[in-house]
């Protein structure tokens, strides 16, 4: 079976950042945020807030303005924030080892169980008291430990072979790091950083805006 | 004057990725690709290859499909890779230092020139020869080297801080990996990589795919 959202990308996406925003309305002690407050901040209108509230049910009446704490639990909900996964990255170098510092994802649910590499010079290195193992262990490893979601933060050249056994291993989903164009099977979902795209993003619009 | 775009924004999010499929395609000794061919690769219809295409005047005969060296050269030059970007990255914990060690920036115009944090413990250090400076000092080094990028890799506390100082300074450009909501004047572009987002993201879609 193939994943198809019932719900637009561009909604799934928003999602986050609404949950980040009321996150910190949540810690500053505000209760109630009307959706006009909230649109200004996320640079969108507020007609679109309340359609995006409106594929999860609405959330309350928009005439007295949204219940903070109430929105962020029910958002936090929505993105399933109260399940754990647990990760694992393969290729710890430099962006590797960022990701595995990251406490946040914890916070989260999101839980690191292992490091793979095939880099004798890091393999039996530590980060945050989880041992670099080498990546051929990983098919055994997850024998005993289910990885859920697979971080490949492998050279482009190796990000293939690496996809493919994670698949092989029953992996749920793939945060894909490398620089390659990446579609897994039906049932694995995959979510694609490419942090140069990025960054030729940046660089096109400065130079559009330059000529203009 | 505020930065509109001419292109889309998907449109424009496409362009690297043409660019890195053409690149390996001029690597593996490949002349002609068909639009089809390019569409099937990157996901998409081969229509929708030839009306991004058609966005920057067209490239070519589609009956004979691209000349991959020549759509390759031109996608390069859209996307303004021919420049030099100046950059300077602020924060340099783990992410700031992943990102100083990219090696593959500088292959496209886009050269690190300054290192910042405030943390004494980081300031003097080097990453392939370049000196972390304290912060502070960041105003007095844009006078001699200027900064056309700045990348902040902050907590997300100190973020608004540090892009009203390099506002201040002039750069034309942020990449922000703070996870905070940011919106520049209207003449710096901001690029924001959320990774925790696009984490949520992913645990959302494996969620809701786990309930079909």
């Amino acid at each position: 079976m193939k994943y198809q959202s019932k719900v637009s990308e561009a909604v799934i996406k928003r999602l986050p950042r609404y949950y980040r925003y009321l996150g910190d309305l949540v810690k500053m002690g505000i209760s109630r945020v009307s959706s006009k407050d909230l649109s200004a901040r996320m640079g969108i209108t507020s007609s679109q807030v309340r359609q995006d509230f409106f594929c999860f049910g609405g959330f309350g009446l928009q005439g007295y303005g949204y219940d903070v704490e109430y929105l962020h639990s029910e958002i936090g909900k929505i993105l399933g924030l109260e399940n754990t996964f647990n990760m694992a990255i393969i290729g710890v170098g430099h962006i590797g080892q960022a990701l595995a510092n990251f406490p946040t994802f914890e916070k989260k649910g999101f839980k690191l169980v292992g490091l793979f590499d095939v880099n004798p010079a890091l393999v039996g290195q530590k980060i945050r008291d989880i041992e670099i193992q080498n990546f051929d262990s990983i098919t055994e490893f997850a024998k005993h430990t289910p990885i859920d979601i697979a971080i490949i933060c492998v050279p482009g050249m190796y990000a293939r072979e690496v996809a493919n056994t994670v698949i092989d291993i029953g992996v749920k989903g793939i945060w894909n790091f490398a620089p390659i164009e990446f579609h897994g099977p039906d049932d694995v979902i995959v979510e694609n950083i490419h942090l140069s795209d990025s960054l030729m993003v940046l660089g096109y619009k400065i130079n559009e805006f330059e000529k203009l």
